[in-house]
């Protein structure tokens, strides 16, 4: 007989030692322990409440459990491996210390309802805490854009120099961007924040419990519906690692924007020594490993969103032992998300733009599409504006000179209705602030668009 | 030159037939067509509101939008290949019908926010349809919990008999999934409906455009207030795809777990035989094809996320070419989705649970549990009558026999606390009633879940 | 200036603190560290060959490795997260232990071809262990196969009773489909066994260094031949995921189908007490979780896969930051597999056929095939032949009996070509013993298969 | 009953229109026909041979066999979607042209072991044709690495200037990794090249076939022992997938640093305008979409490999409907990654490299490693050298100033051992042919890699 198994009962061999390593959870579920004690004092007062169990005997392991949660906290707790999981080493804790009626803090309650509720309580705290740090991230985009207001910059599409647009307007598009994966956060909180506990192995309780009240002490909004759901679905779960891996997306363009703006060829931005690293051979290096290492940890919020994809594929109802593997994903991305925001933050703040590269560059030949509408407004079809322009940039490559440089006479070769007025277009400032649609890159746009998040932002 | 391009202008070459093959993407974006119109007719109304263009040339080209729509919806529009995409295609034929004011349809206005445009009206529409889909299969899987409140069948944790349940409060477990599913499309809808029409190429429009007006014309309830953002970010499409992915993965389940109860040896479901296949070879056969491909789909689903994912990783803004590939995914993932619900929906409707199958598998040592509760409410703690039935279980198992065959004496040798009403719990109906938490598998809690949904979904 | 760095020179500032734990990676790159350690003997004894050190201080530095990793083994060696990895705690602890001309140990060599170089011995090393682990797996089935060649049991299509097979044949796919896993990871050691060191930090080394010399001592059996290749590559490590990936699959389809015969429904297997788990609320489970933690962690490679594929996509040459995420997916899959095959051995080992339950399985309709082949075989075309039966297997289901119940005047009745031989197909073992093809699940063939892996497994 | 299906015998309803749209593959698995006709003719041979079927019978089948492939080759073949596949469609045709012997095509065979060999068929040619485009590939990067074996370029470390390189070592860095492809799809072939036929449904065939003339005539080198696992089995299609996203990934690595080096900023390399494409809006714009199309589709091979790793995941033996959706992710990485190379051989034919801006990049302070290594020469710790050197870049930095301009006196400010010649290092040209190791950038180690490539790709 399994002697040292709780569900021994009917097994005639005790666990293999393999097993119980390959199986146990405790390793990592214990970053679960304060959730599952704090889910674990809520059931208690409900049960006594109830008067399910004495009062007396609620108040003793409450108060063993808030022990427990102290030692744990401390670091003085010893986890034990062969105890298989948080939950089992709490509990097995909870009786040595208060005796045999610690056993019934397990009353009316399964691992299956208990576990998941310890899962949920974690991830609600991570969820809010990430969108703390989304809004501090927003908050340093939203003081560069009105830092740098008076900066051009090129817009790059394809990579290669589209249209001048102010610096600003850059980074109140990473804003924008962070604003969505927040709204995603909160709309998935929605689904993490519902009570499971009460639902039992699978098929519900017998005793007469309220989780009404369960959920009132735990902080949850509402109530999973079906005992077979709630004990089954981790959907949640997978949907915040959906919302974690288009996160780290964005975060992945940012840092791939700030490694090409900060390499010798673009030069555009300057990163602070504090948060860049050298190379062991190289004297010159100054590299921008935070940035590289967001870019890279993408794939690896990537990675838990399709194992637990994997997991739930073609698993029946209703809980299996292959949902154990869901936390160790939705750990990892909660802490590679947290730090990659952190980091991703202190590069804001400490960036400096070099305004006489981003200058130049947002000159020259960023400036075409406004010269092609400069025909088109003098009627021009758009078509063939377009393809004059278009000869006018080859021939000044032909020359290695940028359109700057070029003369109305030469301008009037092309076409004959080039006026003085024309060369006044050659100004990436000039030219940015055309962009007059709501959303555009002119001055009065971004400063409407900084004055909405102000206000949104209380910053 | 490039003389048959559009852009040609600054060109000294044709362009490669092979590079036109391999960067046309109008062999699957012409599915985006009416879309693409019904875009470029708003865009043109707001133009001619705004004095951008004259009233006659905008009633001209809405005119030849409309005779194109026409074309196209009969199936006698050319597409041609060499044009590129959906979006030349239409220009250009709207150009040789009405002569060069056709062009006009782009003043101020930009391929890229053209295609994003047309793009997100396509999916609005898109998950409008799955909703509806989704709540038909939720009114579906009501009406069997309906039908089938007065069967039981086990319940199952690790593909092992756990517990006896109603068959309604299974139907209703995926009912409950699938909502959350509905939310994650609505939840989602909400950032697809924003308009980024007007953004330009990424910096902005220089004409005094209306975007509120397009806005409305469109139906889009928000308008993107940045114009990198609206032209370079696919945030939205990721997100789709996730929730189709989750979609899938409850589908997958609801798939194994009626592939196991069709297998001869569960034989709990009988599906029709107009939704089953059979072998070429093996005349018995009868297989839940349908079911298996919807299991197998799920991963072409998440293949179209991580295919996505992958496209955005480390991209730098704004627009790149590499964004073209955002759109077969979805297609992709639009089209399975959609087959799946309906295919299920259809096995929802049809299969028929055999009573008899289901009922004697819910009885036996399922209903173990409860006799180990019998005992904990008699004052043994809950860990000992767990160990005292286990006990009994293996006794049994041991005799080749099951827990209903099992007499009262014989019961007293393991604790003299069982009394003749012990009997009683051996029966699936008795244990299945005695789960009577709020989300239990207890007749009247099922009848209450039943009328909360009868209500919501109007069913 | 970042004083306590080695590459501090050109630095004003010290590192941040966040940017010292974000960027570290000595807590889970000690896995390398003995590896990193007999690499750097191998090198320093190049050094002094060469005459690019003196022999005395080689002598030096390697009795001071040695005395580093015997430390590291016995675990008192002090890890510190501020000298970033492995390599540089190394190094510091040798300059600690033997003054300045420890530093020499990093002459001629950069941390880009140190850190690939011990990845590259480590992985080998794993490789090799996990051939020897699914070698075991191989012969554990083959055992198996030998044990049970007298036992029948259906193979199943669509998870319906197709065809009667030996159980002997059903372990045998699983031997066939490791082995290709066994090959796949012999072609991946193949690009795995490949010397970077020599590379430098990217574009080769300045000392006159003999990488010959070096790959002798480290046992790699080739050079890379380009040293930006050599540092900057990392498809050796996803092949690697990939071929762990597929054997996870094919881990997680055995585990499935175990899963399935442990069911009380099918009742085909009976795993060992000591492999399997209880439940802390139900006395009657006995659940296979070492199966399903399998197939769960199935997930957990994919994800592995998904990471290392997503960090190299776009990624520029030559060595990124992002590659120091290469080795946790490394590590975990290492981890996960070798777990998953000795798990899954173990359960071979252990698991016991229920004859008489596979028995039965096997015959009734299961049979039905071999009807219409008789019916072929007298000259019925097949589509007909398989028609006839079709319609006998309906009447028999109509009436709720089996394949063997009929009677020949029953048969008669449906084709008048049926005889009394007929009656004789009607066991499975018969029919087993009809699909001689090479390959096919007769006896003879079964046992010819046994021999050939009997030889060539020396088992 | 299921009058219109070869399987309906046992059916009595007609199959649902839904169901037989759903679950069709025609409309894809069409790509197969020819490969399934040339099994087909296989098989008739050898049942022929082993007279199972009459010699004039099995003629009369070839000959219709081949007159319907003569008719799809044209164009001219009727595909109907309600014969479900490419086989059935072919074999009613037969059937349809030569009467009901056509039938006897599928004699000793099941779609099982039928539709595995035509795909296996399938993926044999087009490993074989992706071998021939790599090798092409190769042989373009190698003359490349010839032309500009006297250029020099910076080698790049975290996107920022490392040592200087010459351009031909560029090259050949991803000719190696595209031999390691080819290596990869090597391996692969062995595993696609084995025989299935002859394996039935699941358990083998009761005629006496004779696989090994099948074998032989199909081209097979080698035939599958186990019945269960051909037909099951797809692990070869997802080595083939994995090896195409290895590939894919190393061709997105080339892609994104042509398109860096292809930016204004960096201007390294200049496309040929024929390979290039416009912007509707920008007439400036010459964009490198063929190559960010290629960096984008690697999304989509990514995605084809998880479709088919989550498809197997967990699915019970042996052939089940989900294995249909095996086909068009294959099918789509095939297409993809021949276009792929195809494009990214001819922008390697086609580009040029912009000597006087390489040249300058790779000077300045991409040489300060070898002024370090100068003082380690001299007997400086290495450590301290870098130091030094460290602290010259700073200074220059801080003044604006190139490496190269440094006078010696400056120099001998930071070390009094720095001579005369240390300035003779402040080349690239030098500085990157004392890079001297077996696989280093020095000339001669570039020549003898770019002559033993030479000999081995005889180009």
């Amino acid at each position: 007989m399994a002697e040292n198994k709780l569900w021994g009962g009917r097994f005639s061999e005790n666990t293999d030692a393999f097993v119980e390593e390959f199986t146990e959870s405790v390793s990592f579920d214990k970053e679960l322990a304060l959730y599952d004690i704090k889910g674990s004092i809520a059931h208690v007062k409900m049960l006594s409440k109830q008067g399910i169990i004495p009062k007396e005997e609620a108040e003793k392991i409450i108060e063993g459990l808030n022990q427990i949660a102290e030692d744990i906290k401390k670091g003085r707790f010893q986890w034990k491996r062969e105890l298989e999981d948080v939950h089992m080493n709490i509990e097995k804790a909870l009786i040595e210390r208060i005796g045999n009626i610690g056993g019934k803090v397990h009353t009316g309650r399964s691992r299956n309802d208990q576990v998941i509720t310890a899962f949920r309580l974690y991830l609600k705290e991570q969820i809010q805490e990430i969108i703390e740090l989304l809004i501090k991230l927003q908050k340093s985009l939203l003081k560069k854009a009105e830092e740098y207001i008076d900066i051009v910059m090129p817009a790059y599409t394809h990579l290669q120099r589209a249209q001048p647009i102010r610096a600003s307007h850059y980074f109140m598009a990473y804003l924008e961007m962070f604003n969505r994966d927040i709204e995603r956060f909160r709309d998935n909180l929605k689904r993490v924040n519902e009570l499971p506990l009460g639902s039992g192995a699978v098929a519900g309780v017998d005793f007469p419990i309220d989780r009404e009240f369960v959920a009132k002490e735990l902080g949850f909004s509402s109530i999973m519906r079906n005992s077979i759901d709630a004990t089954a679905s981790r959907d949640f779960a997978i949907e915040f690692l959906s919302c974690s891996s288009i996160c780290m997306a964005n975060m992945s363009r940012l840092s791939e924007d700030l490694i090409i703006y900060s390499s010798s060829e673009f030069n555009f931005v300057e990163l602070p020594d504090k948060l860049t690293t050298g190379s062991s051979i190289m004297p010159q290096k100054k590299n921008p490993d935070v940035l590289e290492l967001i870019r890279g940890k993408t794939g690896r919020v990537y990675g838990d969103l399709v194992s637990l994809l994997t997991i739930v594929k073609g698993l029946p109802l209703a809980y299996n032992r292959d949902l154990q593997e869901d936390k160790e994903p939705v750990f990892d991305a909660v802490k590679t998300l947290k730090g990659s925001i952190i980091g991703i933050t202190k590069i804001i703040d400490g960036l400096k733009i070099k305004k006489e590269n981003t200058e130049k560059a947002a000159g020259g030949f960023a400036l075409a599409t406004d010269l092609a509408n400069y025909l088109a407004e003098k009627g021009v079809p758009f078509r063939e504006a377009h393809h004059i322009v278009g000869k006018i940039v080859a021939y000044l490559i032909s020359q290695n000179r940028e359109l700057e440089d070029i003369k109305l006479e030469e301008l009037k070769n092309f076409s004959p209705l080039f006026e003085e007025d024309a060369l006044n277009l050659l100004s990436a400032y000039v030219v940015a602030d055309r962009r007059k649609s709501f959303g555009g890159t002119a001055k009065e746009r971004i400063l409407q668009q900084i004055n909405y998040w102000k206000e949104k932002l209380q910053a």
